[in-house]
């Protein structure tokens, strides 16, 4: 066997137990009895050693020195897994290991501190967190991963991408953001919020419907419960989540939604990279960005929404909205709030370049873990106009900080701003989509982004797939010209 | 760390990987998308290359040279390994790689000629498996594990058991069996068979209730639908599955207590033997004792199928039994029939015995493959006094030799013979049994037999394992009598 054969045969095996890994997690948010969580943490602590030994195997840097590639796609993955053998390298086992360690308990302690809103529970296990993934960063940066420790941590969920070009766009997006809040706020016009009771069953039952809609694979998927929706896996088995308030029903079609638009992109990628480097989505921001572009720029439409409303009464009987109009309006209401994942679409942004801005300072050094909490209520009621009433609704609601996962928020809004790209293209080159959406068949998009995005996986860098599927360079600007016409429509601005 | 020590913590994390693998046979077999089967057998295959590796480590070897145990579990997980770590050590690595190719292939080879009713299309394959077992047995019988061939297959499962004890055991059963068998079926009473339709929901509402009955913790379980019955998985997460015909609700009632009975045991062992080599049923005949005695000695009581009788009326409505009596007349029905696994109690063992002394014979070298067929229909005609109609009715109804699986069938009777034993034991222990299931309530035998044989997993031998349960050594006397007693009241004999 060549030195190629021999790495892809090898890494086609770890890629099967990472996917493995991802499945018994599904099974602890979905299915697992809830006495069996000690077991499983022994579970998948083996599995994660076995997985963390492959992947840091000397043998990969000789296979690397001797491989040479067939082709393109070959090429392609051996640079991916080049890079990753980098990244791993310039990160000693001993940081490896202390990451590992302290993050997988942070998690509890992180979750116990929100329920007792008490950040001085949380904070020495942040302050921890934020020493070891600066000092990762660091060592990542020297290695020539980024020009600094942050731009490395970012490094990690979107390729390429910079803390500076993410702050100029941010820079960019922030006025015209901020005066479309204004408008929305001071308008007179006032969507009204839907009310009622929505049974479970036929939640769910509509949920399906909606992933049908969307024309996703129940050959190679499945729906269940979780407590935070999630979707998972890759190729021929790719899963979602959803969730179930019976005086919220939005919050299930639209998690099923989102979820729909990460699992179509899994789906959509070819069977040829399947249990390769590029057999899964490429970056976090191109991920999001099919995920946004479901639940926003098609599923919160007025032409989809307006097939919603009468699905919805069909279903659930009259509802509060008038007509298909003012459920549009009711399904897109903008409402001021702490939770950055409730938050409307004039508001999300707002919420990421919040974080970004006090992340970056945290791995930076120009702020202190102990001075976060002032520093976000500060910044939030600077933004939102509103006093962070307790830590719950301010910096203790995300989860990601305490998993290590510093780096991984202005990937929401990179999604945002590449669905705004993606949807501008897809509207050209589908001038007829409304008809299909007012008919509640959103296939026509899902088909477009399979062809233009979905369908290349890992095959090229993350702002290199969204340009090609667009034909330009992707830029703020289609996204705020998309919000800017909706809110305007919606809330009566001019 | 001593040798002791690492070896520990070595075989945990390889338990723990197991204890993986048979995670995702439960997925495969409950929730996996249908699509997803491919994929699938890539993961199952690298996870399974992983601990292979990790159980031929030659490590292994080292470290019991130096191990010293600190207790008596300790000491007996020590011989568990030593003795896993000799038999590897017998099968060269070439035909184990070799066993596993054939095997992982003829199980849909078996699928495709059993639903086609082709014995031509399998027999080339079996022929490969009964080679490369027959091969296999011989490598460990000259390793000391038996006295021949099949010895050291029966050893795989039941180990210490061999094929001579098993013929003069059976030899002592068969009269008895045989003279039951004329008996009830010339007698004059003939038991009414269940007629109606019986919901899904329902019969899966009442599965959960007898799954209470006898105790299964569901903190540490759960109940899904399969389409052949199995219990899954160990200590904190040990789950059991059932099937629905609605025209034939005993069907999920008696595979739901068979689960129960597995399951139990597995969550019946002791907490500190998790994860070690003590930490699930010592042999296959053990843990057939338990789903026995669940189904069989205690579900087809007469005092529970009282309670049963009652409460199908409740929730079915009327049945066709006219009373409690006559509904256990109802359950415990003989009817001649080929299929082993629908068998009732008098039948069952025959069919055991078939197959024992079949493939006693093909691993022998006294029976070709090639006579299989006929070997078998000869035979079926004697002992059954029926014509096999058609294979999937005879040699191809059962999958277990196309995964290799010779030396197991034995194992359904021991099981059998020993529930007998504990039945016998059980009620001197426990005089007033029978007024606790007449309340539908069997968790005293289940405490009963928590105490006497679960708990302690794998640190005793298996024959005595039962005997300490007992009080005396187990034989197939007590099976006999409960048998006579038992189908001689239904049928009224003497």
């Amino acid at each position: 066997m060549s030195a190629f054969a021999e790495l892809m045969a090898f890494q086609r095996e770890t890629e099967a137990l990472a996917l493995i890994a991802g499945r018994l997690e599904w099974d602890q948010e979905t299915v697992m009895p809830p006495g069996a969580a000690q077991q499983r943490g022994e579970e998948s602590a083996a599995l994660a050693g076995v997985i963390h030994a492959r992947r840091t195997d000397p043998r990969i840097g000789d296979w690397l020195a001797a491989a040479e590639a067939p082709d393109a796609a070959g090429q392609r993955a051996l640079e991916l897994i080049a890079r990753a053998h980098r990244r791993n390298g310039c990160i000693p086992a001993r940081l490896a290991a202390e990451i590992a360690r302290v993050t997988s308990l942070a998690q509890g302690i992180w979750a116990a501190a929100r329920a007792a809103d008490d950040v001085a529970r949380f904070l020495p296990t942040l302050r921890n967190v934020v020493a070891l993934k600066r000092e990762a960063g660091q060592a990542l940066a020297a290695g020539g991963f980024g020009a600094d420790a942050y731009d490395a941590l970012i490094d990690e969920y979107e390729p390429g991408m910079t803390a500076a070009r993410l702050a100029a766009m941010f820079g960019r997006m922030r006025p015209r953001l901020v005066a479309l809040r204004e408008a929305v706020l001071g308008a007179e016009r006032r969507p009204k919020p839907l009310e009622g009771l929505f049974p479970k069953e036929a939640q769910l039952a509509f949920a399906r419907e909606l992933a049908d809609a969307f024309g996703y694979d129940w050959a190679r998927g499945r729906l269940d419960l979780a407590v935070h929706p999630f979707s998972s896996g890759q190729g021929e088995d790719v899963r979602i989540t959803t969730r179930v308030v019976e005086t919220e029903p939005f919050n299930c079609f639209y998690s099923t939604i989102h979820e729909v638009g990460h699992a179509c992109y899994e789906q959509g990628i070819d069977a040829a990279h399947r249990l390769t480097p590029l057999g899964q989505g490429v970056s976090m921001g191109v991920h999001e960005s099919q995920s946004r572009i479901y639940e926003n720029q098609l599923g919160r439409s007025r032409a989809f929404t307006g097939w919603m409303w009468g699905r919805m009464r069909d279903i659930f009987g009259p509802l509060r909205a008038a007509d298909a109009a003012a459920f549009w309006g009711t399904v897109n209401r903008v409402h001021s709030g702490f939770i950055r994942t409730e938050a409307d679409e004039v508001h999300y942004n707002l919420h990421v370049m919040l974080r970004f801005d006090l992340e970056r300072e945290l791995i930076g050094g120009g702020l202190e873990v102990e001075d976060l909490e002032a520093a976000w209520n500060d910044r939030f009621h600077r933004d939102f106009g509103v006093v962070v009433d307790r830590p719950a609704n301010g910096m203790l609601q995300d989860v990601h900080w305490s998993v290590g996962a510093i780096g991984y928020f202005p990937t929401y809004s990179l999604g945002n701003v590449y669905a705004g790209c993606l949807h501008r293209a897809l509207r050209a080159d589908l001038p007829e989509l409304d008809a299909s959406l007012a008919q509640g068949d959103a296939r026509p998009a899902t088909a477009w982004l399979r062809e233009k995005v979905q369908r290349t996986g890992g095959l090229y860098d993350p702002a290199a797939t969204i340009a090609r599927a667009c034909g330009f360079a992707p830029t703020e600007e289609p996204l705020l010209d998309y919000l800017e016409a909706k809110f305007g429509e919606i809330y009566g601005l001019s």
